[in-house]
């Protein structure tokens, strides 16, 4: 993939005032891309008008959600590239109401693909899907040989999402893969409450000096990438043929569990307090346990691996919404 | 499992007029259980009046869809077992209309759950899943490790419907359990067109003195189950506390390619024609290959295995149309 590979070319981004969407964005507008956001600004997801201050002017923004199919099929015509990055993303959400879960990460992708099917075969997608497919691990690192056994609906729902991709690459040729990614975190994630990730509400209760909460003791590992590095994956593996119909774990070489991560985050913030909670019984019954990824096979096919270190990209992230509080609070 | 397991029990089957399901409901008339049967009887399905026909008066029906959460909700109360086998089934309709394949393996399996859970936590589930949600198999014969990557919009949402029995089993402890269904074959199954299984359509055909198609050369190998010998699957399953939160492979251990299983069936019907013809695009997009089931792990844990040899059940199914033509034509 060249620097040019994006210039002058138009790219859709569902999602794209949320989290990852916005910073994608962000990129893509250096580049040069035309560059057009689909969101719904549901108040409870990771639309943020914020996310995109200081780009406005260089993006198009159409406000629509990925269920209203007439939309989509409108939207996606004529673009070069579609990063698919709308969705239900609460674990605990998806158990509360499954049905909303479904349209959004069922339904909605299946309308995305047969509107690129018939409008606009000529589409490239990269599809953002989640390690949690893959359940409690039955070994680690996780790579994508490991099967594929969800613990709550979200983690079914996203599959499905995922599989239809593939499917509409394989059998009609609309070229589309999808990146599994782990725990991402840095400017612009929702950190208002806990619904998505607990790293967002660690980082407002640290800011806001209250005590963050870790559950039991604490040993769970995870991997952690930074945005930026989650968006290179995404540009390269739209940029590249051999990403059709392929599936990519992400992850970090250095998994660290929740209690040092909480440790990290306090020295980092310059103080804070850690209280050890009793997992909450609706989460635990979801819970995964210890996870990190092997993400070889995206280094080996597309040359990619996280560039920024924990402890830096946390720091540059905890000053963002010491700086920014008011908007993501 | 003992044979009172199910004498005066309660037993719901959703698909009950179908094939398998009118067998099952057949068996457990004998066994002495209270039956119920809600079936839709869509004319493209494989509900069928005739399939219950001498069992009328010894079981219940509801004609309703189980897409109808209303009457789900209602149905499945005071249940002791429910047998959930309604599904769309046609690999071809489910890329020509994902949504409706979508609300009857997705939607509507996730409502039935869910009225599970809130109003029967103790009924005990068994999911007729299907070996489509492996899609080309890695490796024969597939046993339950294989990964699963469905070739079609079908195997993705039957994967889906699946687990979501598997997380109500494992999150809310409505007791769950999916056999993946290999080839099934016998009396009532839908023999009308080739909509579901080329199997049905041959045995029409060879009935009513017409060739018979074999795409390409028939080389693909698959494994058959006689119904009688998946009945004895659901019923093991649902019996046994063993089976909860599994997924369990059927299969037969003589498979056979699909020329030698025309010639084979020519022979059995005492004469017929069969014309090798080019794989048609749209059935080509989605094919598997070869497929045949490792079932060992239903052998080990419920002690299954097949026990009709394909040649005699074979002959006793081309009897049972030859008899009952005008009932399934």
């Amino acid at each position: 993939m060249s620097q040019e590979t994006f210039a002058s070319r138009r790219v859709l981004i569902t999602g794209g005032m949320g989290f990852i969407g916005s910073n994608l964005a962000r990129r893509l507008v250096e580049l040069g891309s035309e560059v057009l956001l689909v969101d719904s600004l549901v108040p409870e997801y990771g639309g943020n008008l914020f996310n995109i201050d200081g780009i406005q002017q260089r993006i198009k923004v159409n406000i629509s959600d990925v269920r209203d199919e007439y939309s989509m099929k409108y939207l996606v015509q004529a673009q070069d590239y579609l990063f698919n990055l709308a969705g239900q993303t609460s674990h605990l959400d998806s158990m509360r109401d499954p049905y909303t879960d479904l349209e959004i990460n069922c339904r909605a992708q299946l309308s995305i693909l047969e509107a690129c099917r018939r409008h606009n075969r000529n589409i490239k997608v990269v599809f953002a899907s989640t390690r949690q497919i893959y359940g409690a691990p039955d070994y680690l690192p996780v790579d994508e040989r490991h099967l594929l056994h969800p613990t709550d609906i979200n983690g079914v729902n996203k599959m499905a999402g995922e599989w239809y991709h593939i499917v509409y690459n394989n059998v009609y040729g609309v070229r589309s893969c999808a990146l599994r990614l782990t725990n991402t975190y840095g400017p612009r994630m929702r950190v208002k409450d806990d619904r998505q990730t607990f790293l967002g509400i660690w980082i407002r209760r640290l800011i806001e000096g209250k005590p963050i909460e870790v559950f039991d003791d604490g040993r769970q590992l995870r991997d952690f990438n930074h945005v930026d590095d989650v968006v290179d994956a995404l540009l390269l593996a739209a940029g590249s043929d051999e990403a059709k119909g392929q599936v990519f774990n992400l992850g970090a070489d250095d998994p660290i569990n929740l209690r040092d991560l909480a440790e990290l985050m306090v020295e980092l913030n310059g103080g804070g307090e850690i209280r050890f909670v009793p997992f909450p019984p609706d989460r635990k019954a979801i819970d995964i346990g210890s996870y990190y990824a092997d993400f070889q096979r995206i280094h080996r096919t597309l040359g990619w691996a996280p560039r920024i270190p924990l402890r830096k990209g946390l720091a540059a992230t905890l000053d963002f919404y010491r700086t920014h509080a008011a908007r993501y609070w």
